[in-house]
């Protein structure tokens, strides 16, 4: 870190050919270099670092067998790229990972020849590079295809899925499991358990002992040796780590060692010859190569600004409580009262708030089922049906993979199961995490309320009131951190379907919901100040049940403008006009995010201005609707 | 069939708990008669045959061992639920099933409190059961929990994700696995092969002889012995069938032929004491029992009327092509013009149209990954970016598990994969299969083109544009059977995004959509000579991009109404709605289902009579929209 040589190696590097031609002595060398450039990078822009830091050298082994794009490399989830994009073109632009208009800090097909398929969603590597070494078949192109999954990924139905089709599809597909022991957290369930199993080997070292001493002491009969020869062979094939892949005819190697670069680079070589899918299990260190990392990886999974040298955060401001932290004392609070309630996670606790003191508290009642959120809803509805209270928090974006569990095991059969959806709205990471669709998703789901607390005060009062009097599928919708609300804000009591007024006008209102309650505040004052515009604001609450009603009655006196964090299609802008469509009104102006031009990634901030959805542009297009609209 | 003795033993049995009194000797003639009768009600009323006979032995046996309601038997996809319906006090009702008002083809909780858990779509026994035995375990009951899984739902993803959990979550659950060797057709996979392995179980019987052989010749040494005993132990642990299992904490007990009862019975009394989880691999016939259906269980599977002597169709119209069949007819011209088309599906070949003679003319080009609509879809999207075209073929309601898929793979990637949702509309068999919620699901999904043909020629016309024209993601939305449209009506050519004007007319004007145009050609006929109403009829063709400069000329000239077989959320209803809001228009009235209001099952006569929304109440009800509009 901060050494003078820096980039030396790396720089020499403009594409993966360049890589081939590095003395192999230099490997360990450049590999230094890269984790040393990750770290400082992460330290300055936030990011995923222990991931990354884990699959250096497992990167350079790959790039330095397997020639991208004619070869594809498809990384699963894709935040462990870095180093990958370090090697294929995109050194100079590194300092920008992760920043507005800078590089994405997953694949991305858009950003590079060598970016094959794109990710953000665990366990989608294995299926696509089945698609990518099926259409080269297909296409009779000699190439390879390698799928880079961790062990937290592998247990997602779509690997799973995809496993058992591999060997039926596929003449010849590497998939490199990069087992970590860890999805964000620790990994969960049997096949993390059996891939440790593997790792320490015990039992296939104890079995070949046995048999060499066995067939040394045996009378040498003819047929017998002949048995002999065939038990060795069939037990091998039973015995040798890997025999789950290899019942699901996948060639297994490994364990190998993810740090060793030779090592790595041998095995590829190898592999690359076989004529059938395999995979290889590399064994790898989260963190590998920075002590604190190392130390403490689930926390160094993904992180803001740090001091590089020794990991302690950067710019951290005292902090509002968020709403993930709210979630997790009041979730608290009622799961003391009540030992009906139960909380289902998948991989993401303690990014939903629920910390190590909640689930050690809660261990009985708290099911973290990794990353299976499919699994998790359902496992929810059946608790539910058996008469408990399950709460299934997760992020809004992974709520998608369980649609139709949410459809048919939940709201269909109208189970009280509790959905708390955080990270709605827009969020740095990019369109693969941008929670601005699930209300055109979730609003046409048969019995399922949809709620959205507009601060960590009504997130209480809403799961609270939700737990105790209404028994049916219900959806908490509340964004990334803080509300940004004043504490001290006066509330209004809930009342199921109604909306809220928080501030009166005259010359216009602005309906909105969620954190965007604080902003359309702040829209609303500074068109008092800059434009002396009386706005009104409304916070909804309950996008369903909806408050027609109100809406109804304040569209006949004044201009309506709706205003969410959310794409215009199929959230408030469409409640809005199928109440309004057959209404006399003043008028409808949505503002949101339009659902063709996709919102990249970058600060909340940036991404906002560049759609003139902050402060002082919606300010100003509001100001200019309604003077139009005065002529 | 036809006997004089039919229904005496079953008669008897007003509840499971009416089963356990009965002598052991006339179980098989229960048997028997449960048969009979479920193929003489399924000859009358359609419905799944195949996999209901092939359980009748293995559900007797549950019921005379579990005591339900108090323990639970959740059954996957809930279609082989007929004969738990007989013995859990549906004898009476049992003629009904499938019929409007009638008992439901699948597992409903409101129908029995037998049914602890409703399903239609595959894959979630396991976990749901999960869900109960958990539950169970916190509120300390002293009670049993069953999923029974057929083998083609064991490699769904969600049955996947629940198998790596349930030895971490519960303590003693009891998984049946029914292997028939089919989903729906031939069971598709590595883990499928697996199972066979396991019922043919060669290797192991080899071990076992060859063992005691060695024991028995080898020089007996006291430490050797224990050594031969420590390896018997772990080779048994190896080698037994169930290896894959085991590794996953789950003990395996198997195989067990499924239609012996007493071997049943006597398992699942030994299985009850575990206090572990258990998987029972039960091999039953599907169509066993009945010559016909166990000749041909794919075709048997799910049946209309049919002679029950000898399985012959009956009331078969001579029949205009359908939707499926054309599907078909073109992808096959296209595959033939194009060696980049791949036709990809899951368990659904034949039910979308892709029949044997498709299969096997493009058997390089077909890829049926079984029911695995999540791996269906992100294969697909590999296969598009690495320069294919693939056109996945699934049921609309089935394509809601794949839902993050399609947004997270295919379209936020902008990948030219082209999704036909079969079966859109309302359908036979109730609420977990309707296809009346996918636009409202799908329409937010950014990149996605959404067409809807009005007929067969118009499906034949868009897939065929789209595969030349259109390199991204399209979904081509049609409905169950035929349009019913006259074969020589003229076409308009296609035009991109643009609508097709039917009818002209100057009072109304009925905006509408796939097969729903014919029924708005009926109902414009109707009001014409009932009513003396001058109604046009404009097909959409294209929900997005919308044609809203046709919808706003339309609207300021006369009321528009629209109609469609989808809710009223998210529909062509919102997308009018959107459009109309801010604009001067005579009127807007939405006909469509109601989203809150759940849609049974029956024929869609019977359920659009009782939502009014057949020709003669939509003609009354427009008429009685448009007398009041111009008062």
């Amino acid at each position: 870190m901060g050494s003078s040589k820096v980039n030396s190696a790396l720089e020499k590097i403009q594409s993966p050919g360049d890589l081939k031609k590095i003395p192999a002595d230099e490997l360990e060398f450049l590999a230094e270099e890269m984790r040393s450039l990750i770290i400082h990078t992460v330290s300055e822009n936030g990011g995923h670092l222990a991931p990354n830091l884990g699959v250096v050298e497992l990167t350079i082994a790959l790039h330095r067998v397997f020639q991208t794009p004619q070869d594809h490399i498809v990384w699963d989830v894709g935040h462990q790229s870095y180093a990958h994009k370090l090697l294929t073109g995109r050194l100079k632009s590194f300092s920008t990972i992760r920043k507005f208009d800078g590089l994405s800090g997953f694949t991305l097909r858009g950003e590079s020849e060598h970016d094959c398929f794109g990710a953000g969603h665990a366990g989608t590597a294995i299926s696509s590079a089945m698609g990518f070494s099926s259409a080269d078949d297909l296409q009779k192109k000699q190439t390879h295809t390698v799928a880079v999954t961790g062990d937290g990924s592998l247990i997602c139905g779509i690997s799973l899925e995809a496993l058992n089709n591999l060997s039926c599809t596929c003449k010849n597909m590497i998939l490199v499991l990069n087992d970590n022991k860890m999805s964000i957290s620790k990994s969960i369930g049997a096949i993390p358990n059996y891939l440790n199993h593997l790792i320490t080997g015990k039992s296939y070292n104890r079995f070949k002992a046995f048999i060499k001493m066995m067939v040394q002491r045996m009378p040498k009969g003819k047929a017998l040796i002949g048995n002999i020869q065939n038990l060795e062979a069939s037990a091998k094939n039973l015995f040798v780590p890997g025999i789950f892949f290899e019942e699901l005819g996948i060639r297994y190697v490994g364990p190998v060692n993810g740090h060793d670069l030779p090592g790595l680079i041998q095995t590829f070589e190898r592999v690359k010859e076989f004529n059938r899918p395999v995979i290889v299990h590399v064994i790898t260190e989260k963190g590998h190569g920075c002590p604190y990392a190392l130390a403490e990886p689930e926390r160094f999974h993904g992180v803001g600004q740090f001091i590089p040298e020794t990991g302690e955060k950067r710019n951290v401001s005292p902090g509002k409580i968020t709403f993930s932290e709210q979630f997790g004392k009041t979730l608290d609070r009622l799961m003391a009262e009540n030992d009906k309630i139960t909380a289902v996670t998948a991989a993401m606790a303690s990014g939903c708030g629920l910390n190590d003191a909640f689930t050690e508290r809660y261990h009985d009642r708290f099911f973290d089922v990794g990353i299976a959120e499919e699994h998790a809803v359902v496992f929810a509805g059946g608790q539910a049906a058996a008469g408990l209270r399950p709460v299934v928090a997760i992020y809004t974006t992974f709520f998608q993979r369980a649609f139709d569990c949410i459809f048919h095991d939940v709201c269909l059969q109208n189970l009280p199961v509790v959905f708390c959806a955080d990270r709605a709205g827009i969020v740095e990471d990019g369109p693969t995490h941008h929670g601005i669709y699930d209300l055109a998703f979730f609003r046409a789901m048969p019995n399922l309320s949809i709620l959205a607390p507009c601060d960590e005060m009504e997130l209480d009062a809403m799961l609270t009131d939700v737990i105790q009097n209404h028994p049916s599928p219900v959806m908490i919708r509340y964004g990334k951190g803080s509300s940004g609300m004043v504490a001290d804000r006066k509330h209004t009591p809930l009342e199921w379907g109604k909306c809220e007024i928080v501030r009166t006008g005259t010359d216009a209102v602005i309906w909105t919901y969620g954190k965007d309650v604080t902003l359309a505040w702040n829209v609303a004052e500074r068109l008092a100040s800059e434009y002396h515009i009386s706005c009104g604001v409304v916070n909804a609450r309950y996008l369903k049940p909806f408050d027609a009603e109100s809406l109804r009655a304040f569209a006949a006196q004044m201009p309506v403008i709706t205003l969410e964090d959310h794409v215009l299609t199929g959230g408030l802008a469409s409640i809005a006009s199928e109440i309004l469509a057959s209404t006399a009104h003043k008028g409808l102006y949505p503002f949101g995010w339009d659902v063709e031009k996709t919102v990249l990634h970058g600060s909340p901030d940036a991404l906002r201005r560049a759609a003139g959805l902050d402060v002082e542009q919606l300010s100003a297009r509001i100001h200019s609707i309604l003077t139009d609209t005065v002529k």
